[in-house]
């Protein structure tokens, strides 16, 4: 299925300027996305995908950097989102270091990067930047708005911002606000990047960037990314190597070394002050009144996703009903936590094809 | 109840040496313990209480520089660990640095602090230094050994390894080994402290000590302390004197301000180093064999605690029952998560002065 014309183009999209939540106006603002299949003429097949924390606009089919998409199994002729019915748009966030605005990018009133000094984002100021590339492409209505974790709150957000130009929503191991213990995860995440004496106040570019603290940072979120029973199949009590102890501080366990493999791998591809900038927009999400949204929603929760455990889920489709939308809600029996949302594959295209089909009839 | 011979004066006894299960000799050894209650002419009125990874032998009462006890609402006359009845022994664990033997302590072949040339220890070794100091008291069998998470791993440790000298255990809130999500906290929790450039390889004594790592690995550890209930109840996404989001990367959130100031309380009293050694214990301590334990015992989890959570428990009661054991099993219901067998006076005053009753009958 990977024919060559299926590798998408990364494009960029420039905007003049976009109002902020926090009063101030970031201009100019990039915003990097990529395609798949077709917009047809009456332009109501389009589908805006939305990435979690770590994810970019690459979401489909092998790039020319030979990188995979987050989301590839579900993307491509056949599949949860079918290229060849769906024009399919993924964006990477504003405050990403995936080619959209963020803190790395260049202050034009300073000639060099933001650091701190770009301004403190939030979900509806993503969903905003969004919009204005959704209109660039000529789009009036999205067939679906489609997104888990991050992604997931950005889906619940243009339903609540945009009712008139969302037809669905489709939401996955999110909520409509973080709990105490995930804001206390993100903090401890940040903590660990600005404790690091490379970090200098998110002045480090063109330096030695902090490395172990984003390493560090990246060790902790994948704790929450896996479920206990993940880790216990994954790797139990396995040592390295050997079957004996080391009596050292070395990693003698499995768990430990695939943990900082993780965060080695995270620092050549992420940026540590996109890791605070996004976090923090993630801790301010509040979506106290769902009253405005018109779309229909497919909310999807995972049994052992203990990030965003399910009865937060149960929460948001009791209170959606109590407004009389119309919500679909599945709890997916799944022994890989929070990834789960990335990894079940099977279970997820039937729920998705199924409600796409029903929404684009 | 606080009467002024009550309170405990501090103890230590110093050893020769002590064999390691690392292979290498300690020597000398000292073990700093407090003791409330007097022991019986028969000798057999004797407790051994244990304390988990941030502990020390103040157990009970205020000591003379205003320190709380750490059980202390469960010691005194009249409580779950009756003085008027019993003798209570509580000693700071091998590895630590509330006056045991640890890191910090001076390696008599430099003259300096040992830092990471002090050996890896294990729950095993805790025990055997606390058989030593047992012995040293003159007490041949002790009626129970109590202890709540790296305490209850130590009383089953005492309970395998010592089945004539002790009569029961109880076990609050542990497991006979750590789960792979357990050791991943560990892990990161060390990796907090040894990114620190102030760590300097474990060599810091006499110089600015790790404090932000230390202190970061102790909110990491906070947030495994608390359930998410507890968080929940306890602050919820409120937010710090202000009533709307600061838009900087300040701590907005209580919850987060909370566990800073844990942390940074925390580095007060606490050597970084020990930390590194008595986590590093923690997850080497595995009992795969049960069959020597002669000890009734009394297993108590706690419904909202995930890091040590009562699946592990029922499978421990399970594999002790297969084996004729004498166990008594409770899961008591709390909403505070791991760190219920501090506070959950009432319950647990009940279940075990009933147990100690029944063992002393």
């Amino acid at each position: 299925m990977h024919v060559v014309d299926a590798i998408p183009r990364i494009r960029h999209r420039t905007f003049d300027a976009l109002e902020l939540d926090c009063g101030r106006t970031l201009s100019p603002v990039t915003i990097e996305y990529e395609t798949y299949g077709k917009l047809n003429a009456a332009k109501d097949n389009a589908i805006l995908l939305l990435h979690a924390l770590s994810g970019s606009a690459h979401a489909a089919f092998t790039n020319d950097r030979g990188e995979h998409g987050w989301w590839e199994d579900f993307i491509g002729p056949g599949r949860a989102l079918d290229t060849d019915r769906y024009f399919v748009i993924c964006s990477n966030v504003l405050g990403g270091c995936s080619g959209s605005s963020g803190p790395g990018s260049v202050d034009p009133t300073t000639g060099r990067p933001y650091g701190l000094n770009f301004p403190v984002i939030t979900v509806g100021d993503m969903v905003r930047a969004q919009k204005h590339l959704v209109a660039h492409l000529g789009i009036e209505t999205l067939l679906s708005v489609i997104g888990g974790s991050l992604g997931g709150m950005q889906a619940l957000q243009w339903a609540v911002d945009y009712p008139n130009l969302v037809q669905s929503i489709v939401v996955l191991a999110a909520a409509k606000r973080l709990s105490a213990q995930a804001i206390a995860f993100n903090e401890v995440g940040r903590q660990a990047i600005m404790s690091d004496p490379h970090w200098c106040q998110g002045d480090y570019y063109g330096r030695t960037p902090p490395d172990a603290g984003l390493a560090l940072a990246r060790m902790i979120g994948h704790i929450t990314y896996l479920s206990e029973e993940a880790m216990h199949e994954k790797f139990g009590r396995a040592l390295k190597q050997t079957n004996s102890y080391h009596y050292s501080f070395s990693e003698d366990f499995e768990v430990a070394s695939y943990l900082h493999y993780k965060g080695n791998k995270f620092v050549e591809r992420f940026d540590a002050n996109s890791y605070l900038y996004i976090t923090k927009a993630m801790d301010y999400f509040d979506l106290p009144d769902l009253s405005s949204i018109k779309a229909k929603l497919l909310i999807i929760s995972f049994s052992s996703d203990w990030l965003f455990p399910p009865v937060q889920q149960r929460a948001l489709v009791r209170s959606l009903r109590r407004r009389n939308k119309d919500v679909t809600y599945c709890e997916v029996q799944s022994w890989r936590g929070h990834d789960a949302f990335l990894l079940e594959v099977e279970s997820l295209t039937e729920l998705i094809s199924g409600f796409l089909d029903n929404v684009s009839r």
